[in-house]
């Protein structure tokens, strides 16, 4: 299986699986084509939180402000998985939350080793011209054999990218807004957990106080609340409303929460 | 064949399409993730619509106001076919449309029979860690033997959701906007049978006049109609832009359709 | 495989997908259903850009404001591939771009001689009813054999659709933007090699002056750049921004393109 994630919208897509699948028949699963626009940041959340729920697979990503640049090109193994990334952090996140060690390697696109690249890549769609054919061409390989590839090599030095932590106090965190889903509610960095005993009673995050609830619909439609996410964090939400605007919080804005 | 259903937008559907993935090899085809926020109505009017062109399938369908509260969950076997979803009605308009005879099943997600689900299950994201699960096992075991799957057992009562019915009079019909697509297409409740013979004439939709044609392009570009749509529904149009904003309709809103 | 494009947004893509999984195994891949609606020139332009990238394939697209009228419906046979299409043009050049001879066909859809045709057909839904059954059964029969299927013989004359041509001048281009994409880049028609020498250089297109470069993050953030994209020809972009807005050209318009 090779999953793919982009901020390409459409059609830019297809011709990523065109080029895959004029390579490999493996399956192909998208993951999101609508990751915020060069946030990597953001993207490299979304992978974290996605792609461990994928069986083994070679994960295509990405979010490339850098395209054209000499901005590097990698290959993450996390265990049975592998993440194929433009080198400026969007594949550790996730590689890291699928396995407890992670191996990089760098795709050698300038250099004519990889058999694998398209040939002329362009200076300004590489998702097409090279993350593609590589990983196509992993998948063929098979995850374990990636550094018998030729243009595949260990990487010594990669760009690292650790989501920020929360700072836990007596009596709440002080995190950060990690994204905003569809649905408008905030996700934070803060460990759902914060909230065990707090069920039933309120919280404030940046000074706007909400009921702490399991689920959306235990507050009224159009209240706002502070739960735990699918993704096992404190989320800010509006039972059937967004949460981002009722909380005034978008993504990257530091959420300060309190409890009495 | 799995297919699926949500108003979950982007990448929340990767995820249920992951666990899927784990646990079947089940080809699997999106219907929609954009089913309007949390409208169940709307959302089993599109199943209905849209899921008897599919062939026998199992059809994971997740608009789900409720998740994470006391309400159920389903399986609604029709005929070769089978509806995976909440316990809110959502299922019953398509596999009725689907098979003249169905069988709902409960999911008992909260008993720990269920050897299919996730553990632990969140409280806010019953489609990756319930719904999507239950479909992949129901898939392998198939649709006839799904009663035989621990946790699965046979409903004595579900909730029940019926479509409005329009009225009709001598010179008309009374209906409802039960959708309206994303051309901006009113699809109402009205058989498109009743304008039979009305071909070439005029009629008038909430006192708003128009003619009756059987194609967009049989009136001027920008000239409003009342048509039979794809569905064999009345529907109020525009040749190239939104009958929607031209009627002054939206989903829900009472319709009434009067001819000369 | 059969790629599947159209400007019919969601859910309605399902429907024609479920009608081909009724009849054939075929892999299914998404080109884009949000292309521009109703707008076969930049329908025809994605085509062209992606299908080349594909492997063999059945290709169903539609964008069809005529669906319902006397329009025809066509396949064109490129090579081993087969696009099958309202009788439009929007088949035209993407066939041409995949292969030097192409050979059209006619979809009897109306004559009753078509095996394959959905029956009842709507007026309303032909990607439905008409191109996607075709399109199952061109995949079936094989490409080579399309002119043995009932309903389906050669045609002696398609509605033609030809994309502008740009004129070369001295000291630049005249062209036309056939496209804005979803990151706002503006894609003219104007072949890349123009620029040939310009790079480190400046440029003005419609006397809206930006550098010349290879890459977009070759300009600081949030400035304008005049570069080659990625299907080769010159485009209008601004780094991290919308080259639409910040050289006020959407598609259609002339484009002229003048350098020192």
């Amino acid at each position: 299986m090779i999953t793919l994630s982009s901020d390409f919208g459409s059609p830019y897509p297809a011709a990523m699986k065109g080029v895959i699948a004029k390579r490999t028949d493996a399956r192909l699963l998208d993951v999101a084509h609508d990751l915020p626009r060069q946030d990597v940041g953001v993207g490299a959340f979304w992978l974290r939180e996605v792609l461990p729920y994928v069986p083994p697979a070679v994960h295509l990503a990405v979010v490339d402000p850098g395209v054209g640049t000499d901005r590097g090109a990698v290959v993450v193994r996390a265990g049975e998985h592998a993440v194929v990334a433009p080198d400026n952090g969007l594949a550790l996140p996730a590689a890291r939350r699928i396995a407890d060690e992670v191996e990089p390697f760098r795709l050698d696109y300038e250099g004519g080793a990889g058999d694998w690249l398209a040939d002329p890549a362009s200076s300004t769609f590489h998702g097409r011209d090279v993350f593609a054919p590589a990983a196509a061409r992993v998948h063929e390989a098979g995850v374990d054999a990636v550094g018998t590839i030729p243009g595949i090599t260990p990487a010594t030095e990669v760009v690292d990218l650790r989501l920020p932590e929360p700072e836990l106090t007596d009596d709440g965190a002080v995190g950060e807004a990690l994204a905003v889903d569809d649905f408008g509610n905030v996700i934070t960095n803060v460990p759902g957990a914060v909230l065990e005993g707090q069920f039933q009673e309120w919280a404030e995050a940046n000074g706007v106080r909400a009921s702490v609830r399991r689920t959306y619909a235990a507050v009224a439609e159009g209240h706002r609340l502070i739960t735990v996410g699918s993704h096992g964090n404190v989320e800010l939400a509006v039972n059937r409303g967004r949460g981002d605007e009722a909380f005034g919080i978008d993504t990257g804005d530091r959420v300060s929460l309190r409890w009495p």
